[in-house]
């Protein structure tokens, strides 16, 4: 089951497991958080656009059964680890991971097709910082194989009317996302800021935009991470440990 | 100096006073909020638009007086009142009050003259809820006299290239500020969210976009209203209280 370098680590969500290899990423507290904000409707048909290890298809699916999810992940290696994961978790009639460019998505998929499309897209514009000598590391951190537009481009192609696209990104970026969705036919129609500490500047926000939908933002209550250094809120530790879940069935 | 229904209340900061008619509307903690979040710079030329009681300028004047605001109003009886503000706390050769139309704001007082645009305008959209029958207090509320495009579009007209525009609006309008702002050559620089307490949704948020500057928007911290109900956090009544103002003289 584990190839050089694996472990199997522990999603806690409803008992769920995922192998990754810290030489290339191990899932964040990004993913948590979106698979967490992102809007799931039973019979949901979903797609997560730059899928990695997986972890965001196996969190939703702990969010609700009666729905079916394609990750898309562009690095073969990746690809068949997170499809060890998906037969780990006995997820196979659930969950496809699927080979291909982030760019080309909605030829692979189809147009209109999907309910939800999520993305954990790289954050770092090529032209900013340090990249990565390994080509599955720099890509899933710096804009190298796509950019946000690429990812709000062909999300957008990839829904059906009324479907939903949930990002997580940098705060820096929300004018972009804003603009990128407006340009393709995405309203966004909720944002959660999440703040590492109630003094400090968010390090990230959650955006989910709806196709042809008419423009009225709810933007949620602040999330914050450690209400003192190194002790996370109840939010995040009830969040970790998938209390809410329960609530969903 | 006072006519039917008017009254003179604290500004509190510097211990500048105002003329108020509460029949057509006193300042609130948007107004407060927005005079301390734009950026002032020692000799800038600043214009309010839709200045009311004028107290965007006074509140500017009071963190720094070697600038010059022009407010501009478009009701005769307030443009009057708010002179009378200005002559009462004695800042006639700092604060002009010009009688008329945010639509026209740059043919009035020129294009590209200014550093610092500000504005607190009517949220309400015309198409949506009860509007009050009393036209200063209507317009002050509801888009009537002038739209969010209006104040963004003639703001931009109004600021020399790396001017700014400062803005309080409602984040339900947070797309099409950022939206608005770029097409008319802003980029959203600086963002705050204002949240009544932890645990709710944002009732406002400022915003100051840049003419010309390069995309990178740095989001704040959250700005919380209420610690426990009825208790302002001490940010707040530190912001009331003007004990900012020393630190920036």
């Amino acid at each position: 089951m584990l190839r050089d370098n694996e472990r199997i680590d522990d999603l806690v969500w409803r008992g769920l497991k995922i192998i990754q290899n810290p030489r290339w990423f191990c899932f964040s507290l990004d993913a948590v958080l979106l698979a967490r904000f992102a809007t799931v409707k039973p019979g949901d048909h979903i797609t997560d656009l730059g899928t990695g290890t997986g972890v965001i298809p196996l969190l939703l699916n702990a969010r609700m059964r009666d729905i079916n999810i394609t990750g898309l992940e562009i690095h073969r290696e990746v690809v068949e680890m997170a499809r060890r994961s998906v037969v780990l978790n006995q997820l196979s009639d659930s969950i496809q991971i699927i080979q291909g460019d982030i760019k080309e998505a909605s030829q692979i998929l189809g147009k209109g097709k999907f309910d939800l499309v999520s993305s954990n897209p790289p954050y770092t514009k090529a032209t900013a910082g340090r990249i990565s000598t390994c080509p599955i590391k720099s890509s899933a951190r710096t804009e190298i194989l796509c950019t946000l537009e690429d990812v709000i481009k062909e999300g957008a192609r990839l829904l059906n009317t009324g479907g939903r696209l949930a990002l997580v990104h940098r705060p820096q970026r929300l004018v972009d996302i804003f603009s990128y969705m407006r340009s393709y036919g995405l309203e966004p129609k909720r944002m959660r800021l999440v703040y590492p500490s109630l003094d400090k500047e968010p390090g990230m926000v959650l955006v989910e935009g709806i196709k042809e939908s008419r423009a009225d933002l709810l933007v949620s209550p602040p999330l914050i991470i450690y209400k003192e250094p190194g002790v996370y809120t109840d939010e995040i530790k009830n969040i970790f440990a998938g209390e809410f879940l329960s609530e969903k069935w």
